[in-house]
């Protein structure tokens, strides 16, 4: 077998039989995969399971980075896409494309920490598929996950439950994944000490949820970061909220290299961090629980809502308002 | 809103909300999207249901070719892999990938495409997601779908019913797809009268799953063509096929394009077509079935399963016997 990805890798000839045994097949490991047939049946569903689905496709640029990599990256993003809506997450599928000339050595690095982080996460990869571009036409590794999941029992997440009075609560620290990325990329020789916080949060959402009541909805503020995750659910919801800047977690090697790129850390990415608004009276409860887990040691209650239309208020360490709007102007492209 | 892809159309923000209100939420018109949450419950379900899942990336090039384009195959090439499973394709999933510089023109017509090839196939198109890469990093536009499905009652397909004396039945011409795809990246000129034969099979298939017993299997030969899901079956199953190269139907001018060019049909791709497997004494009703449907006119017994050890002959025009391998050596790539 080369030692690169080749062109017939991807054209469901031999060596596309050979990646599929030699990588897929030895690290994913699931009943599922071994018959290679066109789809797949989920045997394991209860009668009465409601189905809730996600999918992402993950481009970040580079592939590795302190924290995590593309493949933990894509497992995490899915299955907590399906965590914050109140899914058990189950099955995932996953799509590669890659780029000829890609090395199998980094490709198997990638599905081994898929593997991994799927382990973690507790859901098995049940189906797959592979395709190969030209050199140039693709950037080494994208991977697409899909993921299939089953309501939690209780779980009645949604935009309209949110009402004034309520609180906004992070479970730590923001900026950490989308500036990690994005001072890899440069040669800047900043970013030291930065590090993902790519994670499967599926764990402490679950115990959230059943240990917690009034939790009205969750969100994961990925790309556009929390400002825009909240004008999301401000808009949805015609509600108007506020945050407080001293209270919002930001480890200083972020505020000071985000500063220095001229960056808002409260529009950076996160892989590893959901917003929770919850019932008033029992905020206190959830910040508390959640600081139990390794995922949540920072959670801090970061706002409130209040009646309005829709609007985002930032007060600021000096006493000032702004308003928060959705990401606009600054690409920060590829950094999941 | 600019008439080509920028980064920023990825970066979650206020373009990226415009690229999904003003081309997704637009055609695809789906009650599922229009929340724009992070996953979708799927409430369409009945107790018993036995879930199917399927995944895909298509990364074909040209995006526009005779007969169809990336959007109409991403849909029934998912839809395809469910149906050839006995499952009714019920949701998709779609996951963009644009190139920085697409014209927003041409992603609008495969959006289009989509929505016209999902409803055709009977599938709502539930959850999405886009991400852009920088010009010289990604073709245009690849696209993920995963479908997910319910198995048909009484539907009872897999490689262990298959036994010696079944027949092998092919639902028309072959070669179409691929060759077309070839030809139209080349400027030799070739290919004049070519069109792909991509198209939603889940409906003939259906209709066969439920007018005619004794189907033991059905596959789509896509990537590898006849040949190499044959011998995929044969693998699977530890049976011979003997194929009939005279009862193979394929048009002329896909026969004489291919031999101009140095290709065998039986390992081009297809993208409206499956191979059944079905009890002999079964097997004209079959063909008669298929035939009256205009995605089976050309239907024909093909060949037969014999006792042996995983082998597929091939009785050739001359009456020679070669044998059928897996698609290797000659590379055809981004023919899906």
């Amino acid at each position: 077998m080369s030692d690169i990805i080749i062109l017939s890798h991807g054209d469901g000839g031999i060596l596309t039989h050979s990646l599929v045994k030699d990588i897929f097949l030895k690290y994913f490991n699931s009943d599922y995969l071994n018959k290679l047939t066109d789809s797949v049946h989920l045997n394991f569903f209860n009668e009465g399971d409601r189905i809730v689905v996600s999918t992402d496709s993950f481009v970040v640029s580079p592939i590795f980075f302190p924290g995590g990599d593309i493949g933990k990256l894509a497992v995490c993003g899915t299955v907590n896409d399906l965590a914050v809506s109140g899914a058990l997450p189950r099955f995932l599928t996953v799509g590669f494309i890659l780029e000829e000339g890609l090395l199998l050595s980094e490709l198997e690095e990638v599905v081994i920490s898929m593997a991994r982080t799927a382990q973690e996460a507790g859901v098995a990869i049940v189906a797959g598929d592979t395709k190969v571009v030209e050199k140039g036409h693709g950037d080494k590794i994208f991977i697409n996950t899909t993921g299939i999941g089953t309501l939690l029992e209780g779980a009645a997440l949604g935009y309209e439950a949110v009402k004034p009075g309520d609180k906004i609560v992070i479970n730590g620290t923001l900026g950490d994944h989308g500036l990690t990325v994005l001072t890899q990329r440069q040669e800047l020789g900043l970013g030291e000490g930065l590090r993902s916080d790519c994670a499967p949060l599926n764990g402490i959402i679950q115990k959230a949820l059943k240990e917690i009541s009034g939790i009205k909805i969750m969100r994961d503020p990925t790309r556009g970061g929390l400002a825009t995750t909240l004008k999301e659910i401000a808009d949805f919801s015609g509600l108007d909220f506020t945050i407080f800047e001293d209270q919002v977690p930001i480890k200083e090697e972020v505020r000071s290299t985000a500063e220095m790129l001229g960056l808002d850390p409260l529009y950076l990415a996160n892989e590893g961090k959901f917003i929770s608004i919850v019932e008033s009276g029992q905020a206190d409860d959830l910040v508390r629980l959640f600081r139990e887990d390794p995922l949540g040691r920072e959670s801090q209650i970061i706002g409130e809502v209040e009646e309005g239309s829709g609007k985002v208020y930032l007060k600021t360490f000096f006493g000032g308002t702004k308003y928060l709007h959705y990401l606009s102007g600054t690409p920060l492209p590829r950094i999941c």
